[in-house]
């Protein structure tokens, strides 16, 4: 394993359209959404630990997560996790972190992805990774890995990419969430693909594009060039991170730069970013139900997710393309037509019965 | 209140149809179906400790819900309870309370009446029960009361009664559970009323009427008299008990005397046999559920019957007359027009997943 590799996983979102299992005080990404046994987090620890050395591993979320991190991830030190005191989207975040990085081994590469896809291939993910790593290692640049689209999701965001016969491919521009029209054309046009949030930059690049793009959060934080990686560095995060701007990394330097480069990933991947993926991704019973966590009979049930918090037994009489969850202190039974209204029903809910159930 | 009139509450079922709610663990008597913060059987000993001294009201129910008698009704004594070791329908434990009940009082009148079932309008129900009682300590006879039908249902048992002017009408014969076409008949002659398993015994006809029907149990039992009411009893009963014959004192007593009488009802009544029966006695929301220690976040729902074991919030998006019943360790979701295969239900999920979910 290369040392001058690190990652950077993104475990600070709330996952609001999985609640009631994904909730404010216990996220998506350390829940067994799947019912694998382990939580999304711990996989995809698990898959990067296989080709990045473990403390070079950095965790990016929330600071009310931070005890979740340590308990899910127990070989990850305190110094690992950056726990955000506030929101301020993902661009401040992953400057704290490459600034961390930088610290620590100025040649360093690194790949930041998010703690809760679902990736088929564990050795074809990890071969597209040393790809791009290479590439940014001999040229100072920023990689991305593409998903080939296999239909026009408007929920995902779509790369355009030069087309040649070049394995690294030069990344044209980014849209986020096209309408079906839009999507539709990207299919036809060919040399669109998915964004699956999955980025290596070479560090040097990075910062200099951070001091270039979005200079007051790099004055700001460059402050505590003295104190990363040392016990200091929480309270200096706790001062100095909310005063930084609320901005995307993808608005705040990807799009803005010109050397960036696509990798067209040789994995199946899913950003199970509703039920509807889910259950794709998961095994079906007999009657085409996906069942997590839970013992069903089901009779005249079919196409369901059916999830439970206890392995409890849950009798679906029939319900046909459902989404069944029950939770200690939610049950939800929502068509799976409409899994998009779950951000919504979940604020209906925090309205009505109070804010602790979201 | 008449120190002659003594109550036995029938509290030993298991209430299957009402499972997961009702199990044989934690039946439907003994748990707050309504959703009015009390039992049933505490809604019932209320109504009857209204009329007739408490110290004059015996429990018969299986020994192992013993401790469930004790800790949802505090007033009754240990020697108030009769604990069943095994089933053996309700002639042998009615025999039990009789010859326990003669012992105290040989000029008792003795109402039996079931525990789990509603009444409305306390009055008119204690008015029935005293001109019942009245008539019974007048002369030796039997008196059930019964309900007007208000429509053929089938699961229910009739009682053919002589239409005279008297208050107190003749009883002819009894009809357990007939045909649709059958009950149809009956409620258009007229002369039938619904069996509501409350009977008014003059408790010397009565052990007269088991010596005379049922002479094996009563030698049985009676062999018992001295130990009555004394901290022996408990073992005499747990001998004996087991080698009485299974029989029903409709069959077994009811159907085979002539002085039977009728009382008809003038309280409404529901023997809360299934969940649909449950829905007709609860108010209901404004999209028309029946809502029970829950809170329910409901669209485009209606009809449905929605029940937590913890006041849980229950998210209801597209059912219609659906039975929601959300236990500790069963979620169960079928459709009203199922309620009769509850029982079959509950004994697939035993067989599949454990008897102890039963």
């Amino acid at each position: 394993m290369d040392k001058n590799v690190f990652a950077v996983l993104m475990a600070g979102g709330v996952g609001s359209r999985f609640w009631p299992v994904s909730t404010a005080g216990n996220p998506k990404q350390f829940r067994d959404l799947l019912g694998t046994g382990e939580t999304l987090i711990q996989t995809t620890y698990k898959r990067l630990k296989k080709m990045i050395p473990e403390e070079n591993i950095l965790i990016l979320t929330n600071e009310k997560y931070n005890q979740l991190v340590r308990e899910q991830l127990p070989g990850i030190k305190e110094e690992q996790i950056i726990g955000e005191p506030v929101m301020r989207n993902t661009a401040p975040a992953v400057l704290l972190a490459a600034l961390k990085i930088r610290k620590k081994n100025p040649n360093a590469v690194m790949v930041m992805a998010p703690s809760d896809h679902w990736i088929e291939n564990e050795a074809a993910f990890h071969e597209d990774i040393r790809q791009a790593v290479a590439s940014c290692m001999e040229q100072e640049k920023i990689v991305t890995l593409g998903i080939k689209p296999t239909f026009p999701n408007t929920g995902y965001g779509y790369i355009r990419y030069e087309q040649d016969a070049s394995k690294i491919k030069k990344v044209l521009n980014f849209t986020e969430k096209p309408s079906f029209e839009k999507a539709q054309s990207f299919l036809n046009e060919g040399n669109y693909v998915w964004n699956a949030g999955i980025f290596i930059w070479n560090i040097n690049y990075l910062l200099r594009s951070f001091k270039r793009n979005l200079p007051e959060i790099f004055e700001l934080f460059t402050k505590g060039d003295a104190v990363f990686n040392t016990p200091e560095e929480t309270a200096f995060v706790k001062t100095y991170f909310p005063e930084a701007m609320d901005i995307s990394i993808d608005y705040g330097i990807l799009e803005k730069e010109d050397n960036v480069y696509m990798v067209l990933a040789s994995f199946d991947w899913n950003d199970l970013g509703t039920w509807g993926s889910v259950y794709n991704e998961v095994e079906k019973d007999a009657q085409e139900n996906a069942v997590l966590n839970a013992r069903v009979l089901a009779e005249d049930a079919t196409g369901n997710v059916i999830s439970s918090f206890s392995n409890k037994v849950l009798v679906v009489d029939g319900l046909q393309d459902y989404i069944i969850i029950d939770e200690k202190d939610v049950l939800m039974l929502v068509p799976k037509s409409k899994e998009q209204e779950i951000k919504v029903i979940r604020q209906r809910v925090q309205q009505k019965f109070g804010e602790d159930l979201g």
